[in-house]
């Protein structure tokens, strides 16, 4: 059985979603957010500066490809920090470390170290998706909203700062030391909200994700991303009833919350 | 020698202000503000607070007096959890218990848990001195900027949704689990930002909190706050070249800082 198999078998064995009425609904106070892929394009993004750095340098590279061999690079590397076979390491200090293979492996070499610092600051410059902004300042109106994600925090807080995304405060896997799915990471931010984890629902575009904070005892909502991964790999799905919401994107999600 | 005595002749022996050029101030890329007196009016917020309870419930209370006594306990219970004496415990649980005591000795009786609650929670209700958010908002599109106060995370996050203070991010002692000015908390938040600490500036409206910070190697801005405590106490002072900015209040901290 696979991880991801046995956390789905937890997770039918978990309070149907059918008990989860609308006025459950009503004691939520805040949302906190996946953010790569359910509210940044990961992919798109890095495609565009790989081309532009293309145009600008002539270096020839799949940067689809080389997102997602970077994307795929950072799981492994959390899951050796969620095992203790590696320190506490913060997502900018993984990546960085990934960066220097993938740069080999692509040849794409004969950068400086500040041209190195600035690819690797990628993650901080990632664009959102068309609804993403306009749905949060939405959502905003009616609950405390922030990002958490896997991503550390200054990566986290440059990104809003350059997307515009309309956060309240900026929560992270790092101020738990622990990435998620671990449950201290969606544990140690509804302590820091002083919330009940009934009062907080995790929103993403990935089941895993809110399959692990329904575990800790949140509320969930799926967000779809289809385009996620291009052409390369099916998105993640889910249907009416999965989670306490599923939404087509953020302005649906938005709707759905009454917001 | 009290401790404050102390901290100022550590102060007298450090780095002389006249060393910092304004070229050192070019490094800076993130301001940290203390909050309570610094950012908002605690004392007048609570007044406001309590005149209004008085009109409506009859209850009459020397509400200066009140919020000068509950402002003058948090130091001594913060200082027990600094010296190890109490377990971390957070400002709202600290403030609390705090507010049990005040209630009993200024014959403020007979409120339910809801009220004793709604009125614990004053703190993020904090109303901003009538420069902030406008000097805020300047400086924002200049620098990454956050509060690093004693208030907790989920404090500091309702004040600023209720006051339109727009924090970049919510930094807090919380995080480190360390009151200012214990090193911790100015590290802690220097280290979440990913930066060195002379790439940070600490802005208060006190000496004490300024002294710790740059012991720990990170600029300070001195904001004069001289209604703080209205005419119950002398509010800090500060002259030009005691820190590396001192300023009249926040619109001329951010000309002073170009922004």
């Amino acid at each position: 059985m696979t991880r991801r198999q046995l956390l789905r078998s937890a997770w039918i064995g978990a309070a149907a979603p059918a008990l989860l009425g609308q006025n459950k609904m009503h004691a939520v106070k805040a949302l906190l957010f996946d953010v790569f892929g359910t509210v940044v394009d990961w992919r798109g993004s890095i495609v565009e500066e790989g081309n532009a750095w293309e145009r600008k340098r002539g270096v020839r590279v799949d940067w689809a490809r080389f997102a997602d061999q970077w994307r795929d690079g950072y799981m492994p590397s959390m899951d050796k920090v969620r095992k203790g076979e590696m320190p506490w390491t913060n997502l900018d200090h993984l990546n960085r470390a990934l960066l220097e293979d993938l740069l080999k492996e692509f040849h794409f070499e004969g950068l400086s170290e500040e041209e190195k610092d600035h690819w690797n600051r990628v993650w901080h410059r990632l664009k959102p998706w068309p609804d993403s902004v306009a749905g949060l300042a939405r959502l905003k109106k009616k609950y405390t909203i922030g990002p958490l994600s896997n991503g550390n925090v200054s990566l986290l807080t440059d990104m809003a700062k350059q997307a515009g995304l309309p956060w309240d405060l900026i929560l992270s896997a790092e101020l738990a030391r622990h990435y998620k799915p671990d449950r201290e990471a969606y544990l140690t931010a509804v302590s820091l909200l002083e919330l009940k984890p009934d009062e907080v629902m995790m929103c993403a575009a990935h089941s895993i994700d809110l399959i692990a904070a329904r575990a800790c005892g949140l509320r969930t909502g799926f967000i779809h991303r289809p385009a996620e991964f291009g052409l390369a790999r099916k998105a993640d799905d889910a249907k009416a009833g999965d989670f306490d919401v599923v939404s087509a994107d953020l302005l649906d999600f938005a709707s759905k919350l009454g917001a």
